[in-house]
This record gives C-alpha cells, sequence and structure tokens, in this order.
C-alpha cells in the first residue's frame, strides 16, 4: 500500500475534502478509535447493557473505569483517546443535568447524544482543531424506552440493537450476528455482551480486566456491576 | 487521469479561486453529497412528497431518519454528510420557530431556504472552515402554493418539480424525465417518487429501508409516512 | 500555456501584491464571473434595460430569476457565483431600504453601486477571505436620469451605456458596437437587448430561458418582465 | 533578468524586511501605481491644477473620472486601483467633514495627508492586509497657501511643485523638467499640465478623454473644469 | 530507524491524526518526559510515599525541588520541563484552594487530577499551542483512603500502585515488579522507593541529590522529609 | 557570501530564533535604517543638536523635514522607513502629551524613549507584524540635563555623547572620532555637526538640503533652525 | 556538523516538540543568551553580588547600565537581548510593587522570580509569539536570608550559589570551581565576582566597562556601586 500518493495532502489539513469528497482527518479518528480497547452494548426489550475490557498494562496499574454514569438513567462507554472522552462526558453531564434544572424531568436519551453530536461535528469543520478520538455507546432508559446509541469522531450517531466498537468491534459483532435476537431480555443480555467480549479478548478475559452496566424499564438506574457481580454473571457463561 | 498535475494546489486552500474561476472545495463538497444515500422529491399540484433510502449497514443498527420535519408546513430529506445535515437542520427549526414568533404565520418556504444557503455560503467563502457536505430538499407548502426547493453546498438553491440527489441520482432522474408530468397529484406523486427510488435502489427495496413524507395544499402538514403506509403503496406499485 | 512558472505562488495566497503589481486572485474571480450565464444590459434616453440568459440545465428545474429587484426605482442583474450575488443582493436591499428611512427618497443608484462595491474591495485586501466570484449590472432611475452601472469582483464599478457580461458577453458585445445609438428608446432598447441575447445564446433562445426588465424614467418602476410579455417582444424581433 | 532567485520567497509574505532591508510588497504596489493612467500636478504662485488622463476602454462605456473633489479647497486625482482609491477618497472626505465640525475651519491640506498616510502606513505593516495599490496628488488651498502634496503606497508624502503619475509619468517629468518655472501662474499652470499630459499619452488627447481641475488662492474653491472649457484651453495649445 | 519516511509531516503540525489515528505531538512531548529525572511513586496500604532524583548539573547550582505540596493532604512529583510543570502546579493549587473555599472541605484527589488533566488535554486538540511536555504522581489522602495517580501529556491519568517516571522508569518498574506487595507499610514504601530510585539513578545517590515525600492516612498530612531525615532512612536500606 | 544556505528559512518567520540565537527580521530591519538618509546627533555640555539630510530625489519635489518637535523639551530625528517613523512619532507626541496632563512636567526623556522601546520590542516578539524599520535620535533636556539616545528596531536604546545613523554614519562616525570632545559647547557641537554631515553626504551640501535643530539647558527649547540660520553657521565653517 | 538533516523543519515552527522531545526555539534562545556580554553572581554568607560587563562599541556611547534595582531589596543582571530584558524587568518592577501594596512587606524573591518564568514559559509554550531571549540573574534578600536565582528563556529557575551567564561564562565557572567558598563572606565576593569577570573579558577590563551590585542581610538594600568604589574595590585585586 502506498497511500501518499493518492492522498496528496488532503489529509493534513483538517478541514478539507478530498477530491472524492472524504475528510480524511476524521477517518484518521476513527483508527484511533479501532485502536481502543474494545466496548460494546446490546439493547433488550427491557433494558440496556454496556460491557467493556479495562485490562491494565501493567499490574502496578489499576484499570481505569471505561463505563461512566452521566446521570440516573444514562450511562456511556467509550473507545479511543481517554483524555477527549473525558472532555465530552463532563459535558454531557453538565447537559444532563442542565435539562433537570430547566424541565424538571431527565434529558431524552437522543436529545443528550445530539449535543454530544454537535460539539463532535464542530470540531471536524472549523481550523484549528482536531475532531474527537472517541466512540461512545450511550445506554439509557427515557419516556420512549430503552436505547442504544453509537455516535463516532465525524458527529452522526445510530441507533443500534447490538454494537461494538474498539480493536475486538469485528470478532464482537461476528457473535451478534449468529446470538442477538430482538426479544431478549436483560438479563440474557448480559450473558451476550460478556461472551461477545470474551470472543473479542485475546487474553485477560477476568472479572477484574471487565467492567459491565445495566440499566432496565422497571428501575430505570444505570448501575455499573461490581467485580463480585461481575464474577457471578461469568460463571453462568 | 492525473488530477493532481491541472489542479496544482488551488484545491487545497478553501477559500481561494483556481485560475479557471473554480472552488474546487465547493465542488469536492458536491462529491460528499454523491455519495450519500438517494433522497428524492416530487412536486405535485396539489403538493410535495419526499421519499429517501434509508438503508442500514447492518440488521443490528437502526437506520436513521432522513427525512425530518422542520415545521407543521415544511419538511426536509438530505443526502450528505450526517453530522453536517443536523447542524443545519437545527438551524432551520429555530429559523421557522423566530419566524412564527415574529410574524404570527408560518416561515414561506423560499426565505428559510435563503436562510440555510445564507450559512452555507459563508462556509465556502471564510477562512479555518469547510463548505457543508450536504444538500437538502426542502419540501413546503406556503401561500403561494407548494414547492420542492434543492440547496447546494455552494449556497445556491433551485426550485424543482422533480429532483433527486444521491447515490442513485442519475437514475432516479431517468425515471422522472420519462414519467414527470406537470399535473400530476399528490397520490400519484407518492407512486412516481417510490418508483424513482426502487429504481435508484440496487438492493433492499422494501418498507423498513424507506423513509416517504407528504404534504398537501389542503391539511398544510408534513407527514412522514409509517411502515404500514409505505408497505400499502408498495404494494400499489 | 504553462502558468505555473510565471505566477510562482503570488495567485495562492489572496492579499499579496504580485511582482508586477497585479491582484491574482482578483482576476481568477473575474474567470467565475465570465464562466456565469450571460447578462446584459442597454442605457436609453428614457430608460434602462436588463436582459439575462436563466436556461435551466434540466426541464425539471425550474430556471431561478437572475434579475432581482432592490428597490422601486432600481434592478440588478449578475453573472457568476449565485450564492455570492444573494448575500449582495440582500445587502443592497438593506442600503435601499435604510436609506429611504434616513433621508425619506430613495437611494441615488451611484451611492448603492458604492456601498456594494466597498465590500467587495475589503474581500479583496483582508485575509481570510476570497474575493466575490460575481459581477453586477444595475439599472436604475433616480433624479439624475437613468443608469447603468457594473460592478467587477475587485470592487471597481463602470457607467455603461451598454454593456455584457458572464460567457456570451463578447458576442452581445459586438452586435451593440454594430447597433448601439446614444438616442435610443426603451422600447428599442428592449429589441436591442433581446437580440444581443439571442447573439451570445448557442441554443434554448425562447421565453421561458429568457429573463427582460426594463425601468422608464416617467414609470420610474423597475419592472421584471412576464413570460407572455418577453415572448410578445419575441414576435417583434 | 531572472526574478525568482535573489527574491526567493521574501516577496510572498506581506509584512517582512528582505535582507537588504526592503518591503517588497511596497515596491510591488508602486507597480500597481505605474500602470494606472497619468495624473499630474502643476504647483503655481497663486494656486495648483490637476490633470488626468480617462481614456475608456471602450466606447461603450463612459470614463470614470479620476479628479474628486474632498471638500471645497482641496482635491485629489489618482493612479492606480479604482477600488482601492475609493475607499480612501471616502475616508478622506470623513476627515474633512469632521474637522470642519470639530474645530469650524478647513482641514489644513497636510493634515488631511498625513490621516490619508496613517492609514496607508498601517496597511504596509500589518499581516492579513496588503498595501493600498494607488498615489495620490492632493491638490489644494488652505492658510499657508497652495499645496500639491503627493503619497505613495508606503504612507510617505512628498510636497511637489510639478509631479506626474502612473504609466505616462516619466514623460511628463521630462517636460516639467524643461518648462516649469517656480513663479509660473495658475492660468500657465494649466497649459503646462495639458501639454505634459499631452506629452504622456500616446493616443486620445482629446476634451472627452481628459480631466482638469484648478484651485486659486484668491476663490480658494476646487473647481473641476468642463468638457467646453478643456476644449477651450486646449485650443491654446 | 528511518522515521521521517512512514511519519511524512504528521507528526509536525500539533493537532492532527496520522493515518493511524496516532498524535505524534503526544508521542513526542512523552519523549521530554522520559528524559526528564526519575520520579517515583508507592502507594501502600495506610499512605503513600514519593521520590524524586534532584541531582544537579553543577556543585554551584542547588537542586530544584521537584516534590511540590500542593495542599496539607496532597502533593506531587514530576518529569519533564521545569517550566510547564510549575504552570500546572500553580493551577492546582488555586483549584485545591477554590474547592476548600466553596466546599468546606479539601479536595478529592481525582477530582483535582482531573481539572489539571482537562488542561493538559486542550493543550493536545486546539491549534497554536503545544502539549505540556510534563508528567505528573500525584499523592494524596481524601476519604477514599491514600491514592496514587500518574498524569500524562495527552490528559490521561492512571491509578497506580507503584510507579516510576522519567529516565530511569525501567530500573526503577523491574523492581517494584519484583518487590511492591499490595500489602506494603508507609514505612516500607519509603525503603521500596529509595531502593527503586537507588537502582534508576547511575551515579549520585545521596541524601542531597534525592527528596522523599509521604503521607499517610493517620495524619493526612504530606510531608516532605528534610535531608537528615533521607539520611536516617538510607542507612536502613 | 552565500546566505541562503545557512540562513535557510530562519529569515522568513517573523518572530522566530535563528540556531544561532539571532532573529533575522530585526537585522533586515535595521538594513532599512542603513539604507536611510544620514541622521546625526552631538551632545554638549550645555546642550544638544541634531542634524540631518533632507536631499530631495528630484528638483520639483520639495525634501520633507526629518527632524520633528515632540515637545518643547525634545525632538527626534530618524533614519528609515518615512512611514514607519510618523506612526511612532506621533505616538511620542501622544505620550509627553500625557505626562504633562498627569503629572504637571514635561516627560524625563529616558521615560519617553522606553515608551517607544516598548512599542518596538512588541513588534520584533510577536507575530503577525514586522519590526519597525525606524532608528530615532531623540534629543532633550530635562531635570538630569542634556540627553542623546538613539534607539533601534530591536527596541534597545544607547545613550550616546556623538552618533550618527543612515547611510553616511560611518563618515560622520570617523569625525566624531577625531573631533568630538567631551567638554564640547552647544555653538561648538553645532559646526561639529554640520563637518560630519558633509563628510557624509556626497554631493549636494547646502543650507536647502539640511536640517539643524538644537536644544540648550538654559532655554530648554527644541529648535528647528530656518534655512537663513543654518546658511550663517555654514559660512562658519 | 550538519545540522539540517536531523532537525528537519523541527526548530523553526516555535510550539512543536522535536521528535527526542526537544523544543528548538528555546534552546536557540539560549544562544541569544550565550552571545550577550557576561553576568555574574556570588551569594555569600551575609548578602549576594552581582557583576557585569558593560564595555560600549564605542567611545561614544555610554555603556547601558545591565545591572537593574527591582526593588530596595532585589536586583538583576541579565544577559542577552537588551529589549527583551526591558520588558521582563518592567514587569518585575510592577510585581514588587504591587505585592508591596497588597501585602504591605517586600516581595519574597521566589515568588518574583516565579512570576517572571511564568511569562517566558508562556512564550515558549504558544503560537505566534518567540521565547524571551534573555536570562536574568536575581539577587536579593528576604526573610529567608540571601538569594542569587538565574531564569533562562524557558521559564526555569535555578537557586545558585555561584553563576555566570553570557559569552565569558564558562572562564568565570571555572574561577568559580576552583575559588568559591560556601562560607564566603560579601566583601569577599565582591572580590571574587571581580576576579571571575577580569578572567571572562578579552580585553578593556576597567572601572568604566564593568558594574558591580551589592546587597547584605544588614541593609537589605541593594546598591549598584559608584565608578569609584569599582575602581577602589580594583585595586585590592
Amino acid at each position: 500500500m502506498f497511500p501518499a500518493a493518492p492522498m496528496a495532502g488532503y489529509d493534513r489539513a483538517i478541514t478539507i475534502f478530498s477530491p472524492e469528497g472524504r475528510l480524511y482527518q476524521v477517518e484518521y479518528a476513527f483508527e484511533a478509535v479501532k485502536r481502543g480497547m474494545t466496548a460494546l452494548g446490546v439493547k433488550a426489550v427491557d433494558g440496556v447493557v454496556l460491557a467493556v475490557e479495562k485490562r491494565s498494562s501493567s499490574p502496578l496499574i489499576e484499570g481505569t473505569e471505561k463505563i461512566k454514569k452521566i446521570d440516573t438513567h444514562v450511562g456511556v462507554a467509550f473507545a479511543g483517546l481517554f483524555g477527549d472522552a473525558r472532555v465530552l462526558i463532563d459535558q454531557a453531564r453538565v447537559y444532563a443535568q442542565s435539562h433537570r434544572l430547566v424541565y424538571g424531568e431527565p434529558i431524552p436519551i437522543e436529545l443528550l447524544v445530539k449535543r454530544i453530536c454537535d460539539i463532535k461535528q464542530v470540531y471536524t469543520q472549523h481550523g484549528g482543531v482536531r475532531p474527537f478520538g472517541v466512540a461512545f455507546l450511550f445506554a439509557g432508559v427515557d419516556r420512549a424506552g430503552p436505547h442504544l446509541v453509537q455516535t463516532d469522531p465525524g458527529g452522526t450517531y445510530l441507533r443500534c440493537k447490538a454494537r461494538a466498537i474498539g480493536i475486538g468491534a469485528q470478532k464482537a459483532t461476528d457473535l451478534f450476528m449468529k446470538e442477538y435476537r430482538e426479544d431478549i431480555k436483560v438479563d440474557e443480555a448480559l450473558i451476550l455482551a460478556l461472551k461477545a467480549l470474551r470472543d473479542s479478548m485475546e487474553e485477560g478475559f477476568s472479572p477484574e480486566n471487565i467492567e459491565l452496566a445495566k440499566i432496565d424499564v422497571y428501575s430505570k438506574e444505570f448501575k455499573i456491576l461490581s467485580v463480585n457481580e461481575v464474577a457471578e454473571l461469568m460463571k453462568k457463561l
């Protein structure tokens, strides 16, 4: 492969189109996502689950949480640049709180996702900045039911049934294609998510290296599972 | 083809003219539109219809709506970058609401289109930004009757009778050239739009992968059809 | 032709002089004008007329008006980028209305033209923007009589007797050189304008593809002719 | 001549010095002046005169006035870019009127010239702008008597006795060197200016292609001569 | 190694992604950290310790402290650019004081770290600035117990058990991998830190060239040890 | 000498250091000074004198004054770009007047010089501007006695006894080295200045082509000499 | 040495890291310091002394003071660009006065140094400016005793016992390494400083070409010695 020839500089200036109408910088930001550790989500009829690999690079470093709660009814997992993710997650929390204050009710999931995508889009069109090198999986429950929504570095979002991002995305997706059913329940979704994560991790599949979260339509509470709870679920596998 | 030689850099700096008086970045933004999924519209004597392909890239992802209501009397379909489209659609909604507040009546369609084109033009003339990589088809009804108007990345708009944009535009236009009549009625226009979309889609022509919307001069209500309604219409084909 | 050698980069940075004291970007913007559809004007002793080609690229697209009224006593035709033209025409209307409000009388034509040229000049001198790729023909009547004034992308304006811009400018000018008389009347000027437009259009010379406008010193009303009126005039040809 | 080698880029960035301490951009702006049509002035003991060539590029275009009145006691002729000139002339008029308002008397000629040079200097030193490509000859009378002052693109001004700028400057200057006398009167100065203009114009020396203006210390009124008056003077030649 | 070929300029513009989704400028800033003098930390069950090499380049220059107290309950060690470190440490002190004023209690360690990482992230995404060339080891005690957290130039942070940064990081880490135990006490951690520092320093291992600090969960006081105290500890080695 | 090789671009970006720690843009600005007409000053025990060459480039152009009064007790001569000088001289006058208003006494000479150097320094360190291409010789008397101070384009100033700048600086300095005495009186200094100017001018040494100014500690009035006074002094030579 | 190859552009854009994590522009600014005239300082148990070479380039120019008092208890010597130094010294005086006003006591020396380093650091990290090409030696006495602190262009500072900067730094340092004792008294330090300066100056070692300053813990007054006092000390050498 000789990428330098056909691209000829269109991939270096942030905010310009290539002759084929592509935005290379946004595509390269996707590469940062693809190199991130695997994150995945499964939407059930009565809730949503998120699962991520948080394997540490050394036993002396504690793995960093990669599932974050945004508000009681919504959380997020990500793949890509940690620093970029943190900035947008903080912003998402501010939007969620502002909405509660102004409207007296939890922010609808899609509205929250749109606000984050607004920020991402701006960083693909204006000079002097680079796109955010991170993709999110938002999981939440609002009046319209459960939601699993993915955002990408270009500011696009996709409503998903089952979705994996990061370095193991392909293997996890292969499993989803075989085993996902539209009538899946949250408890089953947790097991499916664990299986997909196991397939996508080359080594180190253990409760310490994994994070799981779920939200169901009954409690409407986004909950990150403890290491013990993860271990319990693993036994069922 | 050896594009690098004759262009010699004029296509890389956003806001400059080439020696032939062309703005390459705007032309490349058109390419982003051409690579988008097909969107089309047909103006009838008593209304307008829009139709888009919203085929999803995976059965695990729900197709994203690509027809959006702006106000009760006007909606829009688009081809091109999803993130760019969303930013301008939000802005269109703000203009429409402001007009209602200030003048106590729905915004005229052409005025709305002009405001969106003002934004697009600015992004082709000023440094530090790229043009918007999206084209719209506005469909609406105001005092002057039904309107189908296309905007392009350069800030130009065209009043159309039947129009298709995106990857299948040529095939849909071929059908329009053969079958469009100026005295077409809204109900017939829906069928014509469906036929054009079928011609332009290589596969997956089914109610789930299609969106249809219509507005007529009697109700003046922009309405996105349900999957069942689309399925009913397909049977008539 | 080997333009790259003698120009050597002076044509790429907007706001700098070449060693010969030329501003290449402004000259390239002229090229955008030259590639636009033909627009022309003829000044008579008792009025002014404008004529433009508005041939559509497809029968499914309604041709866009390219003659615009600015105020009751003045209108404009243009050749070049549609989006650029619209921005300046809107600005011209604002100037005209402001003048009426402040001074209680119609804006003098030359004052209006100067304001538009001020904007154009700024865009040839400051960094981060490109010149406007559009030329105008202003036609109006004020206390000093009828006026036909052309503005160019560099912010210069010329008071004209008969003038054509755009892709067919040369052929129209050839006719003017032969047939224009200083004592021409408005009604004769309409015929002369039609003849010049016919010469400059390679095909499609029909009432639907043409716009005509006139203003005379008696009514002082700028009037765009209907398709029927254009058809009537064509018969006289 | 091989200018590309010794200059090597110093002439491309607007606001930098070359190794010899030269500002190429300012020198290139001088070239724009040198390519302009000839303008000249002659200071007499009792007044000043200005004369310019305003030959039109086409019989269908009315020549543009290139002598402008700034205030009752001062006017200006220019060579160079028309658009640039107009911006500065408008500014000069604003300064002149402001001075009258604040001090209740006509603006001294040198103060007026300084203000214009302040603007010009700024445009030679700041990024993102180019120098003004225009030179002026100010002619006026104030308490200190008659003044003929030239400004150049670099913001420098010269008090002159007889001065020509533009494409025919050299030929006009040759005549001045032979025939100018310090005790010249305004009426003689008009004839000398006409002779110098005739020498500098290759063709088209006729009352329609020439503008003449004068101001004397008795009336202190800057007056642009009519075509008839110019024709009368030509007969005396 | 021939880095120039594969990188091809992606490492020179600050805020852009390479085709593989990497941010070279951030990676180069890590190099500045790696060239800094060694700093390390060890988390114990009842506290945290920091140790740094502060060997001076000349006997005439007093070594500069490289462990700084932020607030009574938290301190920091760093490797990398001294000037960059100071700016961020000052900012950290401001955050800590503001938190005390507003909430009446010490700032939680992770919140403090996040604020510093927010600043660092911004400097990796916006044009016109470079990333901070410094890594920190924060050591503190809050309600959640003892914390050892590392931040890097990209705005990421890692919660660590034992961690070394700077030029001797590898040798110190080798020792930690062999001798670190999760149930280590502060007093033992001091000895372990000293041993790791001795391993990582090629010469000059003496009380004058070393800084040690500790904080335990009983006093919750961050304390930098005196030269005598360091000497005492060394004897135990 | 082959300057292009060792400089390799360091002279093109304004505000950067070359590998040897030099600022080429500032050095090039010095070249603009060196090409200016000679200006010189001589400090006496009881005053200061300034002398400049103001030879005109043409007999039809009156030479421009190059000695300017700033306030009653201080004046300035310059060599370099006329337009740059004018901007700074205007600023100096503003500083002098402000000081009188605020403190009720004439501005100390060194304070005035510092303010001008502050402006000059900023233009050597910030992007988007070039250094001022002018050097000044300030001559004034304040409580501390007479002062002769030179400023250069880099913002440095030198307190001088006798100093020459511009194209004839070397020849004038040669004379100063031979004939300057520390106990010189103002009247002698005038003669010494004239002699130095004569040495440095290749031709045209006459009262019309020279400006002289002096200030003494008795009157504390900065005075520009008339042509007659200059002629009188020349006779003494 | 062939610097162009390995650096490959990393030394031209101010605010970026080279692949080895170096900031070349800051290193080049050090070169400006190394080319400056020698400045040195010696800390004694009961005070500090500063000594600088102020040899003038001509007998007609008075040497410029290069030791400046900041406040009664602190002064500074510098090597490098005079204009840059002045800007920072003015700022240091403002900080010192503000501190007195707000806290009613002299500013601690290290706090003053930090503020100056904050400014210097900003100029190494942000675009559009260059680093300050100057190093300082601050000498002062506060509650903590005598201080000698050096700042460099990168915003780092070093607390020193004896330190020399500028072109003769190496020779002076050689002497310090041989003769400096920690128990040195101020009076001895003056002699040591003089000896070091003599070693570092190639010629012109005389009272007129030297500046000496001292501050002791008894008077806490920063005092610049007169030429006579310097001459007296020289005799003791």
